[in-house]
């Protein structure tokens, strides 16, 4: 490589494969400065007011909007993704950083809480949430907007107070560059510090900034390869840090027999929509149907599959290079083919594929239960519950698992629901796995290996959590505390005084 | 060594330094039955309600209770901790469980959200936390009950509905057999599932349980050499888990010029009481005393310590090793001893220590900022406030942080009490750091490496947030979701419905 090649990223059609512009990376000397800058504005953001914290989000949000003619025609060049979804990505965008302004205005996530002093040698103690610092983001590829450098994590870090250096995704850097200026001038109009949002781009340059010793904290989505060699890279820091990694998962779902009897054409249609949604390119896609046996739906599967005939390319080379080995190791491993529909032309076209295999194959081999990112899924039949057990409990952690079952008479439902609950952070009813709505209850995580951190969500009301550390004051005085925890309250936020938790708003009756 | 010597555990007497028991290792296979008794036990735990799991905790606290003179005169005889302290650390950690009782019952742990469908397109999704499954226990020696295998973790860990495996301490291996009965037969005669509480013995049964598939949280009081291999423990499994480690800490106190010139006495006194407690045995020791120059406060703090004059021992030999290495450093390094209190007589006694040191020294030698247990401060005297703050700058973070300034007319004081939480998870303002009360607003915990979690608190209501995770339920019917987030609210647990906080208790009306 020479020294052009090395100090540049490559941007790529998807749909030729051919490069389609450069970016420049960013020199190490420069992403020490955008995390010195950083570190620099981290008091004034955290000093800010949730309030005024939320105007800023609001104008990022707004100028999304302004801009998205220009960002879908940029996304769809670099993602193959089209303008339909990346239109209403723009807005889901938007939406989430008005949702985390909202959160972070309510101000519940402050966990203010104050004990009086219940005797004369006991203290009073005032405990509160502080942003923790700058955060490290790193997008995904798959959703360049939602999840990108000012998806979900941005949005959530700088509502709870952190400034952010995002690194760049190497599958959309020039819509990135475009994003970064965007999101720079909105933030800069709504007042914001100078160094509340950085962008770096460039594999080195991640990896510093995970390194970089201003880095509060690294919230990841993407491969769980990425997510695996970013939590070892963190803990060889000196002061080791968190790192919140939202990874790809299996994702199964589960038809009880009830459902598959009552529903059979139904829930075949419902899963291939879901499967190949996006050319499956969703970590929350079904990657695994667990069917009851002889009730036609592994053949209802095939043919909705084989109708939907799904077509289209692949984000990136490396996506298309392991979703190639990914169903060579299915098929080779013993899987029987049930369907594969011919990639289209061009660039980084792929093969959807459906693939059957036994109860015992995916016990035994650990090949039919990792996630394979693209349009493959595995089907499997299983005789009796007893079965489905012993392939319930050789699945890792996913983010979300789905059951069908009928609501009246049909006693396993609610066992399954239950089960469904120990693999996955979220378990959809009589549903399908992809579409991640943003809201308070939402719950976007899962026990190992879909994330790093299932105590976390990284979409919705609880992100917030993940980039705050709660500080208690024992016997302050009044003027030095900061605002959540005061008497008078003036953020209005809510408070739990002595055990009991107050409604928001109680500044005009506890002034009186 | 012979197999009977690596099968056992000696108890000594830290008074003489002699061997007073035996106390038998748990065979590895005994661990690994343990495991698996937790982890059948797990669900009946977990579906058992708040309110009836309370009833354990109080079963258990209410049995210490009636054990107390067998307690401390047994934990007496392996720690010399005396028995005036031994009797009030008793009724601590009774009142902590009924506290985690309370916190469990009160259900805001819980995280009970519902949002309703805003349109037809969206979902229904209700949210709540579940217990993670067996948690693994390593308690500390320098609170053999309140931090010990019935101490805030494991209060903690029940209360949010987690099965415990707790390690014995070798520091006093007679009172954890003690106490295993107690706790035992306590849950055994309150209901609760056989497998709820385990306790093993042995530092390789300490690492098994650690690796046990079946463990799915760690929680670990002690030094942050263990806390650290621990650590690294877990990120070597195949599924990393969180470690929870609350190690020791500087825990720095710093006085501003006012406070130094009006309280010179008062805080001297003051300091070397919070610094020789247990003969300094507390992981929230004053480690580092910073005061201005020219305020007499050094000789001050020296006459106070010499006045005191400490003795004792120290509760183990690695630990009275320990001791002797540091105040070494301490002095090698060019640290200006300034008082040195005789050691006791016999066992493993100490020399109680006081050093002085520049704040060059702080910022420059990594000796001087290291957390030593055992009753030693090193002193320094600050000439501007740019001084103190290059000093504060090079300090690791804590467990807690105090400043004495005066109320009025200091304006280093607010200065001081913000800049200081960003040090540590407690701030004292016109106090000492050592004395951690069990409440709603504490926080027992701080930045790296006071612990590997800063995000996490080991006592107070917070520390069952350590032990549960979300999940999610879309649109599942209403008789297969657990009662924290059913309608009819049958627990009576607050619950944020459409982003409102309900409070407690609205089943009757919410019925209407």
């Amino acid at each position: 490589m020479d020294t052009l090649s090395m100090a540049t990223i490559e941007s790529h059609n998807p749909r030729t494969g051919l490069v389609a512009g450069y970016v420049a990376e960013t020199p190490l000397a420069d992403v020490d400065a955008a995390a010195l800058r950083a570190a620099a504005a981290a008091p004034s953001v955290a000093e800010a007011s949730p309030a005024t914290r939320s105007s800023w989000l609001r104008a990022v949000a707004d100028a999304l909007e302004a801009h998205q003619e220009e960002l879908v025609a940029v996304a769809d060049a670099e993602t193959a993704l089209g303008a339909s979804r990346l239109e209403s990505e723009v807005a889901r965008t938007a939406a989430q950083l008005r949702h985390y302004a909202d959160v972070a205005a309510e101000g519940s996530w402050l966990g203010a809480t104050v004990d009086r002093p219940s005797g004369a040698d006991t203290p009073e103690l005032r405990r509160l949430n502080v942003p923790v610092g700058p955060v490290a983001v790193l997008g995904s590829s798959n959703f360049p907007l939602a999840f990108g450098i000012v998806g979900n994590d941005t949005g959530s870090a700088i509502a709870a107070g952190c400034p952010v250096i995002a690194k760049a995704h190497p599958a959309h850097p020039q819509l990135d560059v475009l994003l970064t200026e965007i999101a720079i001038a909105a933030l800069d109009e709504g007042g914001a510090p100078s160094g509340t949002f950085g962008v770096v781009h460039g594999f080195s340059a991640g990896q510093q900034l995970v390194m970089h010793p201003s880095t509060a904290a690294v919230a990841f989505t993407g491969s769980q390869a990425g997510g695996f060699a970013l939590c070892r890279l963190a803990a060889s820091r000196n002061a080791i840090i968190p790192v919140f990694a939202e990874m790809g998962s299996l994702n199964p779902l589960v038809v009880t027999p009830a459902a598959a009897a009552a529903r059979t054409e139904e829930i075949a249609r419902g899963f291939v929509d879901s499967l190949t949604l996006g050319m499956g390119q969703y970590c929350t896609k079904p990657g695994l149907l667990l069917v009851p046996s002889g009730h036609g739906l592994v053949a209802a599967v095939t043919s909705a599959f084989e109708a939907a005939a799904p077509a289209g390319w692949l984000l990136t080379q490396p996506i298309a290079t392991s979703y190639a080995v990914g169903v060579g190791r299915l098929l080779e491993g013993g899987g029987r083919l049930l369907a594969a529909i011919p990639a289209v032309q061009g660039g980084w076209a792929a093969s959807p594929t459906l693939v059957a295999a036994t109860p015992d194959q995916i016990v035994y081999d650990v090949a039919f239960s990792e996630e394979y990112f693209g349009p493959v899924a595995v089907v499997c039949e299983y005789g009796s519950e007893q079965e489905l057990e012993q392939v319930l409990a050789a699945l890792p952690g996913s983010l979300v698992a789905a059951v069908h079952g009928e609501l009246a008479d049909d006693p396993l439902l609610a066992a399954l629901t239950r089960r469904l609950a120990h693999l996955a952070g979220r378990v959809v009813v009589n549903g399908y796995p992809t579409g991640v709505v943003v809201g308070w209850a939402q719950q976007h995580g899962g026990p190992w290996p879909a994330t790093t951190a299932p105590a976390a969500t990284s979409v919705g009301a609880g992100a917030l959590a993940r980039f705050v550390r709660p500080v208690a004051y024992q016997n302050a005085p009044a003027d030095v505390l900061p605002p959540p925890i005061r008497d008078d309250n003036p953020w209005r936020v809510p408070q739990r005084i002595d055990g009991k938790v107050r409604r928001t708003g109680t500044r005009t009756r506890s002034a009186q």
